[in-house]
């Protein structure tokens, strides 16, 4: 059987990269060229890629040509394109891609909060992908949320099918890839922390709600949060405090983590366990589990009583992986697997 | 005028380090003995401290002779003992200098939650040293509360007096000298963060109530907290989301910690201003203002609306000065300035 | 065929876990018993060994019995000894299985410098295995060099072959997991390097002249080195200025890396290529490379003309892979290919 | 008496800054204006100069209005301009100052190799100030040295001057704020370490010659160099393996550094002693010794022999201080001193 050829958009920056480096070996999707900035294009992935990632340069995808985001210059027969570009281009280029016919599943910011888009993951709300019906077409855009977002509405999924999410106060312990590249000062992070300068709190607050919600509704709960960047390479840290409409104690929300059988088949990059339930106390920690399940678990552990508001966990995953370039991969995947791919 | 001679119980630790560094530059304190346990006691203060801290080794006291922790050592004339021994030994030694007439200021944790032992932060609740007359005597224990209510107690005291407080979430992200010397591994900190396997979480629910609370009479109000160990060296980021009886805007709460007096006068390691009130969305960040106001002032920033709780802000003070060495001394000059100290 | 049984002797440790994570994966070799300590012995792995790898916890071992160090406690017919010992108790420990008939391969340093003792890199000095049938027996110890001696003497081993080396001064900038568990304080190490205070710069002086000469006569070369702690936690980057016997040019070195044929034929874990070699700048770089081969290989960087000897250049291997367990693994492979293990 | 005014070209970045916070405190110098590009110009200090230091946010001088770096520009009687410019604009603009009648006291490279121009010291080559007369004028221009090649240099003065050195082999263990701001990627440096990828390595082969050679003549010595860059935030780490005509031994060595006598009276910011001679095996290390001396002691350790060159130790500075900023005012204040200061 032959594998889906894709393209990746903004290809050299730092989720490019893992989409790139993930595409390398996967099992039913093949990388079909590499596209980014009119600067870039046309030069070989090697040359305008600063190839940041362990492993083997570029994937072996060194001599690529780049092309230009435009969706006349894809190989032919290409038809969906998976985008790590900046939102500010992503609004404009993505837009054209799916007016094009293409299948854009992307990992920009730029689509999410429109109302026809669907913010996905597949473990969670695969049938928000109805919402591509409404589109103008002929092509569609899905969106993964932000790298913050996914673990936290992953980790309440499961409390929020069984009990129902009413407030969540959470905080993060988030790795300088998310960032990007070069992303951080070195000299702002060494032996230091800081509060996000950004509008991850933000994204934080809104996406999870839209995530857990209905098709074009937004699930009713309340989350606040607060960002900081600490000097850690991969993996965001995020602690929730969560009411829930039951009040169910520690051992009861563990197991229903551990128990918990997702909307959807398995997709070649679902990790089995969805959820590593951890019971040291110290656990689970960035350099030590970031890489559970090929970088696609989330790693939950401390799972408490809180005084405040009920319950209260600590969960985990890769941020380039699982929070972004494994996120998008799999939303192809799924996007494959309930036969919405275009022909 | 004659300096007031102290002595340090548990010298060699990380906080009884700060402690003689700090006395060493001190305008009315004097050093006047180091105490250690009694595999030390004997030796050249030098031969069994490593100095871990930068500057002057043993801060020029290298050659004082280590005391055992025994009232019957110290030298005559000594009535205030600055006690920043583990909390396992402190219960028992900290009692008999205690009964031996002595003022002991301790930083341990063995003491706090005895309802006759004051719990005091100079600039927030001095009138607990009322306390002190109550206790068994001839001597009395003054403690201070741990390296992370500190901060957020400090932070809390002016919006309690203004408005009440009602509820907290709160995070931290902590340093490593938090957890003494050698303390955490260096394996598990680099490029790492990590739960607290300890008992910082009760502290933080716990002392925030008893400060802000009367002598005797814990405040009415919830904590829920999450500490976090980063690999930072010194200064704890604390985040809080606060349920305040009022609803100040954002603007009122950073006037409130602004213009806050405190309700003693100016102590020696008074920092003036006590808050330093950020503008910019990245601070406080510890390696930038952990040293604010010589170690002693607290820095706090991103004060915002919370859409869970009203308030939300970030602060942060120095763990191992604010936090300890130094909150153990300032309490001494509070003693020292009520008349409260053993002729 | 069946997998050789193998116990791991100091099982508890850093190194010790690397060899079990990675004995549980491998072809031909097959974990028989873990031994620790007299205080270990009795209790299942998981109680006596703190965990502190990615991936799953104690290998899937878990519920093994600690066995004590003693030849009569091992499981009947294992006759292969993996020691990841401290140094101290190594001497006596490896010395009473070797009269027990065991082949010992240590990564321990206590019989690195007995003249019987090889001292073995299979890709360097296989030969040098020779020497054990001088041991009085029945056993036999085998060694492999120390962590940060691995990348230099593999690294000089082709430049030795082709033009004999005269005179190295190297230098290092070591991981934190190269001082065991617990090992650095996090304190010395956030935002911090210091000088290597125990011996490590004797043995990189000492252990390359070894390995690289003739089994019982040591090579005539002088090595002078300086180790530095940094705050890495996998992966050792060695710079070497080397004065060679000819004078090539970077690019003959270069060659000389890329086209290596080791001694012996392939083993399990012999990486292909042994050398990666560099051209960025900035590399080699240990998060970056310390996993290439799956932590086996060398990487090998910056080769270019030095001013004062001749040629220089880094080089950076796994330290507690290729620079100990792993080191280990490949000298009982190479035992079992040159058929020496007792049968 | 009044202050000498000075004005700062390059202000706004991180040795900019440096040289801001040093002159806000200075005796005998006072900050006249700051000046960057023509992008800055015309704006308030506070809103161009992203402030990365702790203490008081633009040391200050946040409303100073922004100069371009234009010699008729500059305030009224000011004529001497401290540069923190980079290497490409320096050439130009420094030559401009100088025949606008400056005296220009660059940090910057860009004049160093210039045989009319001193590369300077104050506590090693005052003498080498003769140049200036035999440049084009009115006015002139000295630099400092690059920041790895002032410890080394200083370290090395006093062995030349003793023994006369031949030989160096040296290694640097170089901190993130070298790279300025926003300089190197927290990405690359977060638990890693990487060989620096610029001509760092040739700087300090070349300016220790010139430095400890005659006026106009190099020292006839080789030095060859690795840098690395490491996650500290400041304090440059260089070891040195030395060849010197005599042979002394360690302890002689250690003497000659504690009675080092510099050839030129106490500066206002020189440290007494200039240099600290440790004796732990783990010092000097960048986060407990970089501060020394106010940023411009030289800490020198692990004095030991060197099996290959003869001695070997460790010496340490803080880079953006003692390798940088405070070079620079240094060499004002030598200049102010040796009376060649433009009237």
């Amino acid at each position: 059987m032959s594998r889906i050829p894709v393209v990746v958009l903004g290809a050299t920056g730092m989720v490019g990269q893992r989409i790139v480096e993930r595409l390398a070996r996967h099992p039913t999707l093949a990388l079909a060229g590499v596209a980014a900035s009119e600067r870039s294009a046309g030069h070989p992935y090697r040359e305008v890629a600063s190839w940041r990632l362990a492993g083997e340069p570029w994937a072996g995808f060194g001599d690529l040509p780049v092309l230009p985001c435009d969706p006349e210059a894809m190989p032919a027969g290409t038809r969906v394109a998976l985008s790590a570009l900046d939102a500010g281009p992503a609004r404009e280029i993505e837009a054209r891609f799916r007016a094009a016919g293409f299948a854009v599943v992307s990992n920009a910011s730029a689509w999410r909060r429109d109302p026809l888009v669907p913010l996905v993951i597949p473990e969670v709300n695969p049938d928000h992908l109805d919402l591509v019906h409404r589109q103008p077409g002929p092509g569609f855009i899905v969106t993964n949320p932000n790298c913050c977002a996914i673990p936290l509405a992953l980790a309440l999924a499961p409390l929020h099918r069984r009990w129902g999410v009413e407030a969540v106060a959470t905080s993060t312990w988030q790795a300088v890839s998310g960032a990007g590249y070069p992303g951080e000062s070195a000299w702002d992070m060494v032996g230091n922390v800081h509060p996000h300068a950004g509008d991850e709190e933000e994204k934080l607050e809104w996406e999870p709600k839209k995530i857990l919600g209905e098709p074009g509704r937004m699930a009713d709960f309340t989350v606040s949060a607060r960002c900081v960047r600490v000097p850690v390479a991969d993996g965001h840290l995020v602690s929730a405090h969560v009411r829930l409409a039951g009040d169910p104690d520690p051992e009861q929300v563990a197991e229903t983590f551990r128990s918990w059988e997702p909307p959807v088949g398995p997709l070649p990059s679902s990790p089995r366990p969805l959820f590593h339930v951890h019971e040291r106390r110290d656990r689970p920690s960035p350099r030590f589990d970031a890489d559970a399940g090929d970088g696609m678990a989330v790693s939950v552990g401390r799972i408490e009583r809180c005084p405040l508001l009920g319950v209260k966990f600590f969960c985990l995953a890769h941020n380039t992986v699982r929070g972004a370039a494994g996120a998008a991969i799999a939303n192809v995947e799924l996007l494959a697997a309930v036969g919405l791919l275009p022909a």
